[in-house]
This record gives structure tokens, C-alpha cells and sequence, in this order.
């Protein structure tokens, strides 16, 4: 191995990249390539790796570094990003070979790996897990960016064996790529990923496939509603599985708890069937899931972090030609109005559609007044 | 009844109403209000009732009409706005009262309303059901808004008696208010809603409510999806109970489709627990989850109707500053790029985030090089 002494460099904006080379990266999709990317845009020497050699061509291509090949250097840090069911392997080869480097991955589910990883014989203190929270609904090194992982979770996973400097670097790698670094057990990943990741995507899934064979007709009065809940039912089939399968136990215990829920809401409904709406529970057990479900969802943090916090909303009706939504929101940059989140919402066979704008409660009758007076039709305000 | 002639209205905006007053507008709730302060925007006669004085007042004093008490001429028509377990009682009393008026509702369930008018000893040729697709968030006459109905779709349940006059005269009163005319027969309604609002409402409930006992560093991890799949469980549960409850049969069979796909996959999940990830079956059985969900989510009309179109996706870096979002759009405006749909993703703990914006695929090349030589950081493009 290299001595690399530590010299900060910058990528072309000017971010400052603490991250010694040579670095290695092990997998050309999307997450592979985007780092390889970001530290070659720093000036890091950064080598690639694929069993694809188009995968391999590709990347290098579009300069996210050097193919790995005979008289390449030792790589201080290698980074697994292949998928997940291949990942463990691929980790105990690398601390095999590099026997300086430190080796981490970046799998969506940790413990299977964990396991694998502590279980080889082979110094285990330089691995620590990584899952940075950046995949998209489109894969491959052609989707790859460099701002990636800008502004993402970037779960550390950390085990009892792991030598504290080989935490700081893959510390310091989630930091120069810009995602923001939060510790956790392997165990406590798992669980978290199932609950706020796997299960909301197999739940949009689930309900997605009611509308394989529905009726047209029924199609036609699809709103924002059934939009929102079933957008990530497009994400790959694939990918997922291999995801879920390597997260079983966490993934079966929500499911399992939701299955309670349902089971009961589906008795009331069939007594509601059996003997009107009427029926002795049928709106106790429907209002119950109501309102659990809204005790749940207010717990989801707002933007920035922290808790929840409501924003103020204002809907306005936007005539469907270019540059209406520029004008709004130009005019709403002029009065110094921030925008926190926006839907657009549009019905089927309109030319119109409206945006439900987020903003800072404290400015939500000024901004509401001012866009009135610009002409703007607001629908709603609250 | 007076002798109304055809007499075209104007509202302020210069759009033609055709209905013709008086009209009488039962329920002050957000519907009730909005559609009765459309209609005395376009000068139409209009009279309110509600069984609370304050509600009632509270419209009267935002401008949706005058109180209905003595002296009031019979109405031409009747707009039935109360919560729907209410509805079917008072279009009979109203078909009783006035015997020359068209009666409608605007309940979200049509054939428990449709058999109870129909069962009652009153002339029913009448009565036209309604189901405007325009429920928000908020309630109350507080929210009402005169474009509520502009661009959404309106269904007509009109059944075997209906005198064809009366069916015109509430299609009228839809167009009027700027909504899109869909017919269908009152269990095709309630079967369709069942299918793209009432399941979707209780499953992301039933999903959200995972998340009331979760440990805060798992809603930390919260991205976009689990955001957009639990939104609408922050909907009031009241009303919905109310919903819901008057469409049993319909919902009890979308829930009880989705009961037999989740049984097996709550099965292959066991056997992964058990025979760990290589389990017969198993990623077979998420694989299929994940198949049929994509079949299905294809299928919801994009934007404008018509077949599931896909557009181009371009992912843009936006600093959090105000104006920086008008900034953007206003590029895409000169550059005659229209937004056909965006949503804006952040994560917790970062002063940045980025916009998805949907734009027509032929544009989405120069777009995305346009908005690079502004300086714009792209993060993704397809």
C-alpha cells in the first residue's frame, strides 16, 4: 500500500474531500458509479471493478476512474456496491486481498451481511457496513450522478470488532460525497429500513395489483390519493426482491402487525356487508384505523429533520401553458416566500391543474393576499 | 315554482353559467358552500339550509346566499350536501317539499342513497345522484372555495326512472362548475371508488399506523416513498368512517383481493425467516408482489386522460433559499418547457433538496442541457 499522507482535495465545486486513495470501487451501478464519480471529480485516484466488462466499460467511460487490472495500487478504501445477495463474499475478497485496506459496503440490508462478513477468517476490523439511502427508481451506471448522495441518510453500521480509524473513513466518505452520517446497530438498521422502506414499498405494490385488471372507467376518477400511495410500485422487481429476501425476519414482524389491523377491519366490513352500515363495530374498527394510521403519519419529520412540522398550505390553480409555474413561484421568490414542498394536482381530459404549495405558516396570509392581488386563483389556504 | 327562462349567467371570470335559480343548497359543509358560492358568483338566485344556525350563518356571511325561510320562492333545484349517512332522508323530504324541483346529493357512495330515495313513496324521476371528486384535507364552509369543482371529474349516477330533463339540468350544474362529466350506474360508482380512494385511504392508514410506536431513529430514515404512500392517512377519519361505512361491500372486496396476495407473502417471508433467504418460493412470491403492482400502477391516466403516459424525469439540485424555485421555472418557461408534474425531495438534517420534474420526453434532452449551462446541477435524467 500506498503511504497516502492526508491532503484535502476539492471536487469541482470547490467541496473539500478528506478521503485518501486509492480508492476501489467493486459494482458499476448506480451507487458504485455515482461515488466513483464525486471522488474522480475530486481528483482521488479511483480504480473500478465488474464482473459486466460492458458495466466496466461504461463507467469508465463516463469517468468514474480506471479500470483495476495488473500494476494498479493497493486500494486504502474499497467500497462493495454490487447487489446485495453477492455482497459478503465480495467483502471478505477484498479484506483478503488488501490487507491494509478498509472495506466498506453499500447494501439496503446489513445484518445478513454482518453475519457473513464476522463469520470469514479474515481480519474483520477494517469492514464497517454502509447503506447510504440514495437509490432511485432508475438503475445502472447510466443513471449514475455525483450528487447522488448530496443531502441523503448515510446509515453507518458499525460491529464490536471494527477498528475506530477504519469507521472514520467510510465516516469521511459519507461526508465528502455530502450525505448526512447516522450511526446504527445492524439489527436496528434492518428494522428501521422494513418499516419506513421495504414494507411501504410492498404495500404500494400490494395495492397497485387491485388495478391490474380494473375497469377503465374506474381508472378515469384516479386522483392525487391513488397516485401518491402507489408511485413506488413502479420501482424494479428485481432489485427489490433481492433487497426483501435479504431482510425477512423485519420485514415479516411489520407486515404481520399491519395483517392484525386488516384482519380486524375485515370482519367489521363483513358484518357492514352482512347487516347494514349499521353493524354493532363497523365504525368503531373503521375510525380506529383512521385514526391510528394519523397518529403515525404526524410522527413522520419535516423537512430539515426535527419533528413533525405542519406547513401552511396554499392551493392555487394553475392554467396549463409554460411558464404559469415559473411566474408563480418567481413571484412568490419576489415577495420572499420560501417553498417547503409542492404537488402539482391535475384531473383527467382538464387543462387546468392546481399546486398545493407548503410555506412558513407565519407567511401563509401575506403570501395568500399577494398572490390574489397578482391575479393567482386560490383554492384552498390552511 | 316560478317560470325561470334559459337565460345565461356569467361569473366574474366571464364563464357562462346555464343553470337556472332559484337553488337550494342543503349541507354547508366544504361542497355544499362551494358549490352554492360558484353560483351566486354568476348572479344565480341561491338559498341555503343547514340544521346548524352557525354553519349556516357562517356560509350566508362568506357570500354562498340567503338563509331559505319563509317567504323564499321553491327552489328549480336542490343540491343535497349533508354527510352522506344523512343524505337519502333529506332528498326524499326535498322531493316531498318541492314537487317541481330537480334534487341531487354529493355523496362519495351512491347505491345505498340510490335504493332508500328509490324505496320511498315520492316521485324519484327527479332526482339525479352526484359524486364531485373534489374532497380536500380540510372541511367545513370555512374551506369552501368557488373552484373547487374546476378541473375534477364529476360522476352521475342516474338511474332507470330519471326523468332525462332532470339529468340535463345536473349535468348543467356540473359543467358550470367547471368540472368533467363522467355517467355511470350507481354500483359501477361505488365499486370504482372503492378501488382508487376508499381501499387507498384504509391501506395507507393501515400502513401509517405502523409508525405510532416506531422508534424515532427509524423515522428518521423517512424518504419520499413512505412519505407519498402515507399522506392521505392524515385525512380525517370521521368523515371517511362515514364513507366508508356506506360501502361495505365494494371495499370488503378490493380489501379481501389484497388479503389473499398479502397471506402468501406473509407465507414466504415465514419460510425466509425459517430457511433463511434462499427459502423455496420466496423470492418468487415477492417477485409476483412486485410484478403485479407494476402491471397495475401503469395503468392509472396520466395527466390530461387518455392512457398512462410516461414522461421524461429530470432531477434538479435546489438550493434551500427562496426564489431559487421560481428561479428554475422561469428558466423552463423561456425555454418553453411545460412542467407536466414535479415533486420536491429533501431529506432530514440538509439545507438542500431537489425537484422532479415531469416534462415531455421530445424536450427533455435540450431541457436538461439548457438548464446544465445555466449552472442548474442535474442530478438525474430519464
Amino acid at each position: 500500500m500506498r503511504a497516502t499522507a492526508w491532503a484535502a482535495a476539492k471536487n469541482q465545486d470547490g467541496r473539500v474531500f478528506a478521503t485518501t486513495g486509492p480508492v476501489l470501487v467493486v459494482g458499476m451501478g448506480l451507487l458504485g458509479t455515482s461515488a466513483a464519480l464525486a471522488l474522480r471529480g475530486a481528483g482521488i485516484e479511483v480504480y473500478l471493478q465488474d464482473i459486466s466488462p460492458t458495466a466496466l466499460a461504461l463507467a469508465r467511460d463516463i469517468g468514474a476512474g480506471e479500470a483495476y487490472g495488473p500494476g494498479a495500487p493497493d486500494p486504502a478504501l474499497v467500497i462493495v456496491a454490487t447487489p446485495p445477495d453477492v455482497v459478503a463474499p465480495v467483502v471478505v475478497d477484498a479484506l483478503n486481498r488488501f490487507a491494509n485496506a478498509v472495506v466498506t459496503d453499500v447494501a439496503s440490508v446489513k445484518q445478513v451481511v454482518v453475519d457473513e462478513v464476522l463469520a470469514a477468517p479474515v481480519d474483520t476490523s477494517r469492514y464497517v457496513g454502509s447503506h447510504p439511502m440514495a437509490g432511485r427508481e432508475r438503475s445502472g451506471a447510466a443513471a449514475a450522478d455525483r450528487d447522488l448522495f448530496v443531502g441523503r441518510p448515510w446509515v453507518l453500521v458499525a460491529h464490536e470488532h471494527c477498528d475506530p480509524a477504519a469507521v472514520l473513513t467510510v465516516r469521511t466518505l459519507a461526508t465528502d460525497l455530502g450525505a448526512s452520517v447516522v450511526e446504527m446497530a445492524a439489527g436496528e438498521h434492518d428494522r428501521a429500513v422494513a418499516l419506513v422502506s421495504h414494507v411501504p414499498q410492498l404495500v404500494a405494490s400490494l395495492l397497485a395489483a387491485r388495478l391490474a385488471d380494473a375497469p377503465d372507467s374506474a381508472l378515469e376518477l384516479a386522483g392525487q390519493g391513488l397516485r401518491d400511495t402507489t408511485r413506488i410500485a413502479a420501482s424494479n422487481a428485481q432489485l427489490w426482491t433481492n433487497i426483501i429476501c435479504g431482510n425477512c425476519e423485519p420485514v415479516w414482524e411489520v407486515l404481520a402487525s399491519l395483517n392484525v389491523d386488516l384482519q380486524a377491519l375485515l370482519d367489521a366490513l363483513r358484518a357492514g356487508v352482512d347487516a347494514g352500515f349499521e353493524a354493532q363495530g363497523l365504525a368503531g374498527a373503521i375510525n380506529q384505523v383512521m385514526s391510528r394510521g394519523h397518529e403515525g403519519v404526524v410522527r413522520i419529520p419535516g423537512k430539515h429533520g426535527g419533528p413533525a412540522r405542519r406547513w401552511a398550505t396554499i392551493e392555487v390553480l394553475i392554467p396549463d401553458s409554460p411558464g404559469e409555474l415559473g411566474r408563480l413561484f418567481s413571484e412568490l421568490g419576489n415577495i420572499d416566500v420560501n417553498i417547503e414542498d409542492l404537488t402539482l394536482d391535475h384531473s383527467a381530459h382538464q387543462q387546468v391543474g392546481s399546486a398545493r404549495i407548503q410555506i412558513d405558516p407565519a407567511r401563509a396570509h401575506d403570501a395568500a393576499a399577494e398572490l390574489l392581488a397578482r391575479g393567482w386563483r386560490i383554492v384552498t389556504e390552511g
